[in-house]
């Protein structure tokens, strides 16, 4: 058997992630959890691999190990040997990571600790917190594949610009995080380092496409992650895997070193935003520490919006969207909806119904601006290498027609595009609604491969509204999410509504996931959508925090 | 000989501006100057037509008429009635208008009035201020042709929003507008309503593509105007008849119901403005009334970015470009910047030079973008009226590649351009310039027919800053702006040079003609690039303000 071009060249990919991992702290194999267990967050426990402090390190959210490092309880070298020992064993049950950078990581920690001993301060508001990238994410010196097979050997010259920002603000970058092919699936596998398993159920798919970072966050790989959306692909991940994750308007996050097939197509905006285990608060802090800094001054598409601070507000209305009238959520999807909807009308905030908006029209507007070129360039990006398309790449590809919009189809729907932002942004304002909490997805989680249905969140990209994704606190239960009679008889509406509903043939298909909310603000409103965020999980979790798992 | 059918339509249009008309305040035709009469703004006063008041009245800026009306000096009847019949006598001699709105003017005015006798205060700031309006920026009811004989029939269902927000703010509309064909001429001619000429020597241009305006503001038909840029329709115009302009950053103005041939285009995002014959102080009070009514609540593709005040500072540094690398400025502009460069010297503010970065290769990414599908729409649009192109409409269409640019081929200059925004901004803050001066045509005026070369102004545009137009308060002068010597032997860089530098056989080609400034400042810092362009305006003309001739 000869081993194709392409293969060898993934192998490089396959090498440089191998060689990068600290062997001195993976798992013996034959102490590793039996390919058959589903669950297996507790691992770092069970294995005595971790210290109880290292275990404790691992379990704290970001902003409280940056006051630790501040009290000098903690040093930046501890913290970051902790996530990579955890983020070692979390590679081994789900290959997560495209690259350890182990030893940049304990040299730069050590620095920080020095600069602390010396000063007496913390460097930034980011002092000593791991934070680990997702692959495509441009590292100066280290290569960027993006996915692709064809980038193997793709090493970049500088580092993004968000990376420049989080390193000035304190942050020590240990791990990298694979992605899928394309960029485009809401699941996690490329022909290089190939898929990424869901630690909260191995039969699920992590989402996509951060997500490699779902994968860290929910086995506390990092306390915080980096992810990147224009459908779905931080908000899917985070919910998928029982975290929080904050897609921005575009133009508050910097983008300049973030590597895409289709650079300089702007039809639709990409972000950059923030992934983690432990809190609305974790995401703020990274929002803060980047905005802060006035990305604008040097990138020039970004806008001069300095990071207010938001208070949420229990005067605000906020807005349940059951269904958005094309795919109906599954049974445990709607359950948290209404757990949410009673917590929050308890605690005094007004709470109405969402009549979703066109939302049918809005992912044929989005579905086509994605693939103005039918996909061309992705699929360049496959036949220069010869990689084969996995199913979800062509899933993916089959959004664009079939052949290229001309110029004129596509300004046709540019202007569809804006009419329709326009006309939603009117709705809030004319049903007096703030916030919509909405599901992410139509399931809890999907199934590896079945990652179908983007628009519960794609649909906020289309209108360029933030939105973020918090915990309920529920998970999957075998008794109150079972399929009722009346389930039973539902008829779906349309093609990719029955596809969706047949998925959730009962609960066991989905054990122990994590059940999701999305909040969504107005255009531009990040700071208030953020501290809504935090305000309805502090409601419906009556003031838990951190993963529902 | 039979009427084509494209001029039967045309007629419907000169059709709809003759009857606009109000014809009691016309000038008899043998009162007229003759037509070989360049220089025809001493009209008003001589013809005897308007009162010593109404002359006072239309020479007052924008700014004091709002304050004498806030004293009950003025009404805004007699305010409109004044800046109606200057109109119909500039109309008469320029060709300036597509429609006058004389009774629905007085009718508001009326209104206004009423609201003052009632409350005793101003209804907002702009209250009783007669705005011209350029007349592709959509009215209710009312034609928008856009220059095309092929819209002569179109009709809008609602008033652009930006003069939703004037309205809001008091403003009273009391004519429309001259644009060229295809709105890409800095010239103003189409096939419908014909030429507009300059007052101040009607063997040149207004400029364009807001010609009108520029006509319009030279002889005081209207304190302020709205006028639309892409590539220097506003400050060309407001160079060429001595006056103000102001290109904002995109994002800022509010863009929905100004109509063109290509919406949905925004590879380069054409913006809207204020013009006006006073101050800048007017562009100012145009500015900040929109601002200030958060034009972002509605239209989602704005910024939400409230209006600063700035304060002009002395500290800062002002670049001077003498030569944009590509054509050669002709020797009264050159004069200007060095009479600049001496007054703001003299005046203890920073004054270095500009080295262009790149202009020749900026242009070659703008010309591409303005036309990515080769003019395809612009083109099919005089096709479906069967309206022949105008000269300067071959010349705009040819900036475009002779065939469509592939998708791939626009996103590589949408990746050019940013990154060319990013190193010209990084230029701004290493050279440490706060602002920099240059001419915004080669020459300080066109012959009618004769605009040709875009990039002194255009550049700003590729760049997306915000571009100020000052009168330097000096005109061409027989004996100091005759050629020397040195200049007959000027040995032209390439063809573009050439044609331009030929243009200026000697000054009197130019007679008259005000020589004018222009105030360049860094993405998003518009308030400051406004006050900038007060202080430059303020010391370059010893305190003086409104337009040089």
């Amino acid at each position: 058997m000869t081993i194709q071009r392409w293969e060898q060249q993934a192998q490089k990919g396959r090498d440089l992630l191998n060689n990068s991992v600290p062997k001195k702290w993976l798992a013996p194999t034959d102490q590793l959890p039996p390919v058959t267990q589903k669950n297996v967050l507790d691992f770092p426990r069970k294995s005595g691999l971790l210290t109880e402090r290292e275990l404790r390190i691992t379990e704290q959210s970001a902003t409280d190990l940056v006051s630790e490092m501040g009290k000098g309880n903690l040093t930046a070298e501890e913290v970051v040997v902790a996530f990579l020992k955890r983020s070692v064993l979390g590679h081994q049950l789900l290959n997560f990571a495209t690259e350890f950078l182990a030893d940049e990581a304990i040299a730069r920690a050590k620095e920080l600790d020095a600069f602390y001993q010396k000063s007496g301060r913390l460097i930034g508001p980011l002092h000593g917190v791991p934070i680990s990238v997702k692959e495509h994410v441009g590292f100066k010196n280290k290569t960027c594949h993006t996915g692709y097979v064809a980038w193997v050997d793709r090493v970049m010259d500088e580092d993004a610009h968000l990376l420049q920002l989080l390193w000035k603000a304190g942050a020590v970058f240990h791990v990298r995080t694979n992605q899928p092919q394309a960029l485009m699936h809401l699941c996690s596998e490329n022909n290089i380092t190939g898929k990424t398993y869901n630690p909260i159920n191995r039969t699920l798919t992590p989402g996509g496409s951060s997500g490699g970072e779902g994968a860290a966050l929910a086995f506390r790989c990092s306390p915080l992650g980096i992810g990147t959306d224009i459908g779905g692909s931080i908000r899917g991940p985070a919910a998928f895997c029982g975290g929080y994750g904050f897609k921005p308007t575009s133009g508050r996050n910097p983008m300049l070193g973030i590597h895409v097939a289709a650079a300089g197509q702007e039809d639709i905006h990409g972000v950059v935003g923030p992934m983690g285990p432990a809190s609305i608060d974790d995401l703020e802090l990274f929002q803060k520490a980047v905005i802060d800094q006035e990305p604008w001054e040097d990138e020039t598409s970004l806008v001069p919006l300095p990071w207010k601070n938001a208070t949420p507000k229990k005067d605000m209305t906020v807005a349940i969207m059951w269904d958005d009238g094309v795919v109906r959520p599954h049974p445990p999807v709607t359950r948290a909806l209404r757990v949410a909807k009673e917590k929050l009308l308890a605690a005094g905030i007004k709470v109405v119904d969402w009549e979703p908006y066109k939302h049918s029209y809005g992912w044929d507007v989005i579905s086509a601006l994605y693939y103005p070129d039918a996909a061309g360039l992705q699929r360049q990006m496959l036949r220069t290498s010869g990689e084969p398309p996995l199913p979800l790449s062509d899933w993916a590809f089959s959004y664009g027609r079939p052949n290229p919009l001309t110029h004129h189809e596509t300004w046709k729907l540019h202007c569809e595009r804006d009419t329709f932002r326009d006309e939603y942004n009117a709705l809030f304002k004319t049903r007096g609604v703030d916030f919509i909490i909405s599901p992410n997805y139509p399931g809890v989680a999907a199934v590896m491969g079945e990652s179908h249905y983007w628009n519960y969140t794609a649909i906020w990209n289309l209108l360029d509204v933030p939105a973020a994704t918090i915990p309920s606190g529920l998970v999957v239960d075998a008794k109150l999410d079972a399929l009722t009679d009346e389930d039973r008889k539902y008829v779906p509406r349309n093609e990719a509504d029955e596809r969706e509903w047949r998925k959730y043939e009962g609960p066991e298909r989905y054990e122990g996931a994590p059940i999701a909310l999305q909040v969504a603000g107005r255009h531009f409103k990040d700071e208030e959508t953020l501290a809504a965020a935090r305000l309805v999980e502090e409601v419906v979790r009556d003031g838990k925090k951190g993963p529902a798992v």
